[in-house]
């Protein structure tokens, strides 16, 4: 039902991003000395593909394992079989899905292994079109007939009464071939993560330095990119400062990468940070997540952490992140703490906010 | 908006109960020699404030420390400072909150220490009076002027698009208590537990005998009696088999209690078990559970435990139930594993069903 109160434009950006992540299965044969998998697709089919969604490629960088294109509405990141697109603002990335599908399938890679889309809850949420125009439209989408995703599972992550996050997940293609397969034992340090940091009311004296027309600009967002590069070695950096505001920055190493996504204005202010580096000896998540946030110092966060299980365990494994992970540091108290158990990952979802 | 196409009367009898439970601060001045606290309100004025829930008392039991109602729709247990209320089909427990304060109030328990309210996702919700009419409509009821429950915390555990249970908590009566005293290293036997079992999909040849028409009707129900019975010792019990079935029993021993309610018409059928005896060496909630889950047979069942912290240590600390939890036996999968870590209770929601 239409609100006749509803006002005409937006009051602010939404900064929260639509993430959508997908995997898929080695297709059977593959032509010699091509690029592989996803890599074979075209650039044009992905700018086409992205018009679906509403937004363009406004940079790309490579490190032969990882594609990793900028876009005017956040990132995507291209695997030889995965895909992470990440979208803020009113854009629709679930529209692009029955395309992505079609192009996969045109170079063989024709099973899904695994699909993942998760969203914090929007601060705007009348002006999301559809299909994200409330969860429930989401999920209905998702399954729709022609995506072939049926018995996926949806949750609400956090408070129904104050600030939540969804997620979407479809791993029964994974299901099916772990049953006909070895369970791998493997080093937590080469399985599949997912950090992502979310931010809001971040502290003005930081954020104002992602506007065009601050003095401080130049040298406060090379004293924040100097920041992001510190988090990894060999890191191949591409960043954009949008006009008046607003910043993006990809980052990536091997078939590793991070992104960083800014809202600086002061009613809507949001950040992002997000990875798929495991944790290291030399940086473990608990200071990744205490670094990212010394740089936007926000006034509420919410941590959320997909881990890989080990399959040779059934059981509850010890992930290399500690119970305790910021409680009550820096006056930031922990409002929830949640944990979730999927039968290929661990997802920990942690929400703080300011005492 | 009314659907035109809505039946006029419900399809099956809603076997989900709704759950509240109230924990109110000890009087500051005590009347010698009386019965203290809740004890000192008079069975009329239960009977008054269960009207506006829409239902009756049919049995009363008391072991001293906890009297046991049986009611006409599921069972309320009062304690000194506390009070379970649980009741299914359409009655409206929430509207009887208001009356529950001012009660409290009239006997000098002022302050709610803390407050509870849960259910499973209906069977029919369509036919749910108000406030119960949906979640949203449920916390904003639970929160208005009056209640006096502010930042109150409200979540949807399981999967939004399948069976899934809805809680509400609002602790900062106890927790602005515990900020002015010392907390408390006690053993787990000593702590607060509520577990819950709410099966689904029960065993036509096991639930049939909840009908008073069925010829193994009088030997079923002692079976069954027997077998709750056999569950823990020194308990008092009072069932009741509703006509023409149904069948609902409380048992208490000191301060425990535990309730048992069937809903056996197969076309909606449903039983819930319900206890807040912590687990004991001889009967560890593995087997309390897998006891349970054998009596009625489901074909998919949730359990969820609610398990007081040691206020000792802020951190996670290890409860008494293991990780597995009946994983894989009997041809049940584990849907779900959800934890939840509160300030003063970590909560664990586990969602199986027959593959």
């Amino acid at each position: 039902m239409d609100n006749p109160n509803k006002p005409v434009s937006s009051p602010g950006f939404e900064g929260a991003e639509k993430l959508l992540e997908i995997w898929f299965q080695p297709a059977a044969t593959q032509v010699a000395g091509e690029r592989k998998g996803l890599f074979q697709v075209a650039r044009q089919t992905w700018v086409e593909m992205l018009k679906l969604v509403r937004c363009e490629v406004i940079g790309y960088i490579s490190s032969g394992e990882l594609d990793a294109y900028l876009l005017s509405e956040s990132s995507m990141f291209v695997g030889e079989h995965s895909l992470v697109l990440k979208t803020c603002g009113t854009t629709t990335p679930l529209l692009a899905l029955e395309k992505l599908l079609e192009i996969a399938k045109n170079i063989g890679l024709t099973e899904v292994d695994q699909f993942f889309y998760s969203r914090k809850s929007f601060m705007f949420p009348e002006f999301q079109k559809f299909p994200h125009t409330g969860w429930d439209d989401e999920v209905k989408f998702i399954e729709k007939e022609g995506h072939n995703f049926v018995n996926g599972s949806a949750y609400l992550i956090g408070k129904t009464n104050g600030s939540h996050w969804y997620c979407y997940i479809w791993d029964l293609g994974r299901t099916l071939k772990k049953e006909t397969r070895q369970p791998e034992k493997r080093p937590w340090s080469s399985r599949d993560y997912t950090l992502e940091v979310l931010m809001c009311g971040l502290d003005p004296e930081n954020s104002c330095i992602f506007s065009r027309e601050h003095p401080k600009d130049a040298n406060g967002r090379l004293k924040v990119t100097n920041a992001l590069q510190a988090l990894y070695d060999h890191v191949q950096i591409d960043d954009f400062m949008f006009d008046p505001c607003g910043y993006s920055c990809n980052g990536i190493s091997g078939h590793h990468y991070f992104d960083v996504h800014v809202t600086p204005e002061s009613h809507c202010s949001f950040a992002s940070f997000e990875t798929n580096l495991p944790p290291t000896e030399k940086m473990p998540y608990t200071k990744l997540v205490s670094d990212v946030i010394a740089i936007f110092k926000p006034s509420s966060f919410t941590v959320t952490l997909f881990a890989e299980k080990d399959e040779f365990d059934d059981e509850v494994t010890e992930h290399p992140m500690p119970p305790s992970f910021l409680g009550g540091k820096d006056g930031l108290r922990r409002q929830d703490r949640i944990n979730y158990e999927f039968d290929h990952y661990d997802l920990a979802f942690t929400h703080y906010t300011t005492k």
